[in-house]
């Protein structure tokens, strides 16, 4: 589309229902605050620039926007008088001419790029607005889109419709496209007199009629619209989201044994004939290829895993996490910036931190990378063909060559070369007889306490 | 309200549907049994005493009774010769002279105290008695309410209903409020002159008509009424109990990211803002400040946790934990008996049993407490600012000094001075080629066997 | 039933539509793939033989078919000219002159035994053919049972019905019983003048009728028709085998807490008052004693468990795994190839591979079993009333004796006798001020690198 476009979208709202101390769209769904997600859709469907309105936590808000593009700028509405009014704080961005003004709302964070796609389309087509509907199933409460042919001819408000107007399903989302050579006149004739003394942006729609211009609909599907204004209403969107993405999942040929019990980030990305089991959470930066299994209880996060690897049962992957085909990660291990290379094993209760691991080495059940001394982390380079023996401590910085071999229980603080073999463990004492005296002066000194 | 109040707790039910060897009341919702919620009803609807009528596992019935009220008595019924004759095993309580009676079932642990105290009102308002009914969705096998303008005429068993009467929605709970200067005379004149030769509660407000009393309704949800008979009936109450108490603390400011996977116990106690994510299970006895996060698959028992902590993934936290403000447990964490001062971290593979960490403390991952020596449990006090090397093991008891340094690996035995360095882990031995050789031979053993 | 019986099971389709690298028959329900679902069924409705009709996969849909029976023998279907020709591919088997032919879909695990059972009595009672129907909640694209009396008339397709027929519910199953005196000749009479050009089974119907043979219809509840063709099927499917095992374990006396979140395998047995916890997966092989609870996030495979046993939370049992009365099993604990004795307990992070444990003996925390050099595995060997201590590796081969005592953080490389002590860790060095000086020297290491 060779038409430019601005989105100012609309992120001031109080969310005092939220009862939080953080303002209402840095509340997250899918691991990611609301204005986040209608920011990308923004972007996906090709807006150039953004205007942010802000209130409470603007500044939070403001990084958000500026992570999420370049282009964003913030304007921080003081007053609360109206949706329009609320627009009209980005007035000189939009001052700056786009083609396509499109006004969108934080808290809607299920609202899809087609559909925005679609509005501006209208305007390209000579619409000067056009009006994001929907088909209510319980049209009550809603604010009704009268049409008049295939313009539409004004927004009634639920309180002010007629009997007859009350029966019309097509209703506003809020959400809307303005023709840039158009908007600010059109916002700047909305007036206020009604009972709450507001700017509304609705009545956007008569004088725009009245002017003469083309008022379109577009429809989109009722989930799509979804605002955000309560805990349960961010619960609600949480789970119609990780159904979209569950049946996405399962429609290209990933098998989610129980579907309803694993959630996924926005960003996972996870390629056919992967078998996801049941009770697996996936934060960002997953990626994941095919015919690796996810056993149940994993959680995986900012992890890139091959073909044919085993995962879990109750797995922890960390951010910085690489794994190659067929390597096995087991139960209760964890993993933190760390690349285990193809065919490596580690199998039980392991925390592998700021470590690499070449192909085929295995590292036994308790091995703990000591990578951290309280102030710095450092890193563990173990080799290939490797076997690191069970319950040892690797004190990072050091380095386990290919084909080296660690003894089980062993504390290694020096580098092991290849090939050779490190140990660091005492010499076992054992004195007949002398359990069952430390046994009996336990079991007689608990005696005496009770 | 100045009135006394005795519940009479129906609890002798044989639940045989339950193919249980514990009598049915003794089965647990949301972490407590069946009766231990009725019990918590009647107490906050200012209940004085109450009256047990117990028969399976009198014993146990009896002691649970006590344990929710010093006042509890148990009656046990020998006979099952119907509802009313049930009560009457609780005569003598009754006989002391209470303002109100309340007629209670053990199984049925939704029922609120706020429907209690409406009853009790409509006999501080005059009424003998006061059914507490409810809307049924669908009211087939339910005794019907018939009412006589305010009052209840009868209560019609469904299969003596006429047509009309089965068109009836009001039906009969079963729970009932009589004034207690005529509860054991309209108790007395019920007789058992029917089919099965029982005696009938229900009797109670036809003959309390016909002396003239006072016989009003009161209306509880239906969920409220539900009564366990079956392991179906238990699981769907406790789904029910559960889906009240999210929608609770949704709207109270807590973020429960997928309701439907956290597990609450009666008493948990959760700030705004504190953030549950998906598959977290609180057992009895935990209360959390704002700001924390509990993480994915975390089990939170006894537990009194600070605020903007953060717990999990994988953390399991036991009765006598206390933690405090930023401090952070992570996965395969275990702590019991524990306390952690603010800032302290215990991030990995952990566990801590019968502990105290200082504030800032580091605890490495893989470290053990020794707590145990079979028979007695000991302490392990650690102070501020102390860094535990990854993979120690502890043996308490024992002190470790405020900035006191453990090297990884080590075995600690004896007390660390405040500032002192302990190290306790043998040194390790190098052997060029070794490695190779011991693989090599390894893997001939093994195909020596194959 | 003195009848033979030959199963032919249609295990050819391509399944593209689960856009998978394996054929859809090998998808798996329950932990079993869909085509073992059908071939149990088949056995436990008294199937002497299989015929399998294999397409993609050949191998390894053929390896499935003997593991599940002997007497399974697999035909290739290279072409793919319609149900009746498909069926025909097992000419050689049907023409061994079984009483009974059953001809079955690889794709429908939900196919009771019970069902067919039903079918094989219409045949023993005269019947030529008997299909299996179903009343659709919705008939839509089914082919509909056109009934003349008892005898069914044809089969319609939804596309040749006319509005009175498709107002018919009865429904096609497509599963069907043949007499097996009969099934060559009629199958041989279809033909395949159609608009695909395809034979199809349903002709059968008709063909028979026309030789004055009787068709009779026997019906299934529709869940036990549902076919696999998507992922989101398989999930489907999966959900209704799950829920009716759910209900089935509750019936008989187990508690779920919440029934939606414990995952079955086909052959789970548990008995009475065992209490499963939220979020706990059984993989296959798995029996449970009374009186046990298994806590939330547990995942049981392969194992053989006592009876007031206590499993987790987070506990992980693999397969070989047998424990017996009242042992303890608890958090972040591994399992594999192990016994536990009556008594035992092993509560948190250890592992134990290839072991056994005697009555009443304590495995301290952290505790690991070295059961692997790379290539061998070994096994540990732990007496009655011994002590492990916390963080102990047990290197195997190794015999620890009854009454014996493990130091905490011992490395144990020799065996232990009765009642003896053993002890393997280096001698505490504990350096005043050192700690101090470190923490300095580390602090300083970082900011000099910020």
């Amino acid at each position: 589309m060779s038409r430019t476009c601005l989105s100012v979208v609309l992120a001031a709202g109080e969310g005092t229902r939220m009862k939080s101390r953080r303002t209402k769209v840095l509340h997250a769904v899918a691991g990611r605050p609301l204005v986040a997600h209608v920011l990308a859709s923004s972007a996906e469907a090709g807006a150039d620039a953004v205007a942010l309105v802000v209130g409470r936590d603007a500044d939070a808000v403001s990084a958000l926007g500026r992570g999420a593009a370049e282009t964003a700028r913030c304007f921080e509405q003081t007053e609360r008088l109206g949706t329009a009014h609320a627009v009209l704080a980005a007035r000189d961005a939009i001052a700056e001419g786009y083609d396509d003004v499109l006004v969108l709302f934080g808290d809607t964070p299920l609202l899809s790029a087609e559909t925005l796609r679609r509005a501006r389309i209208q305007l390209a087509d000579g619409a000067a607005v056009c009006v994001v509907g929907f088909e209510a199933a319980d049209p009550a409460g809603y604010g009704r889109l009268l049409m008049d042919g295939a313009q539409l001819a004004a927004i009634r408000e639920d309180k002010d419709a007629t009997p007859d107007e009350r029966r019309v399903r097509l209703c506003n989302s809020g959400v809307m496209a303005l023709d840039g050579r158009h908007a600010l006149a059109l916002l700047d004739l909305v007036g206020n007199e009604n009972a709450k003394g507001e700017f509304y942006l609705t009545d956007v729609v008569e004088i725009a009629r009245s002017e003469g211009l083309g008022v379109r609909v577009v429809l989109a599907d009722e989930v799509e619209t979804l605002g955000v204004n309560t805990r349960a209403d961010l619960a609600r969107v949480e789970q119609l989201w990780q159904e979209r993405r569950r049946a996405e999942m399962m429609a290209a040929g990933v098998t989610l044994v129980a579907p309803q019990t694993v959630f996924f980030s926005a960003d996972t990305r996870i390629e056919a004939d992967v078998v996801v089991e049941p009770n697996v959470v996936f934060g960002p930066g997953v990626s994941i290829g095919t015919g690796t299994v996810v056993h149940a209880f994993s959680h995986v996060e900012g992890a890139t895993i091959g073909t044919d690897v085993s995962i879990g049962p109750f797995a922890r992957l960390r951010p910085g996490t690489e794994i190659e085909a067929k390597a096995r990660v087991g139960n209760f291990v964890e993993t933190k910036n760390t690349k285990l290379a193809a065919g490596a094993k580690v199998n039980h209760l392991t925390y592998l931190g700021d470590a690499s691991v070449g192909p085929r080495s295995n590292i036994g059940a308790g091995t703990i990378t000591c990578n951290y001394d309280g102030h710095n982390k450092f890193r563990t380079a173990i080799g290939a063909d490797a076997f690191v023996g069970s319950n040892s401590s690797l004190v990072a910085p050091i380095v386990i060559g290919d084909g080296a071999y660690v003894g089980s229980g062993s504390v290694v603080t020096e580098d092991v070369p290849d090939e050779a073999l490190a140990i660091g463990r005492a010499r076992q004492v054992t004195k007949p007889g002398r359990g069952a005296e430390i046994n009996a002066r336990n079991a007689a000194r608990k005696s005496g306490r009770a």
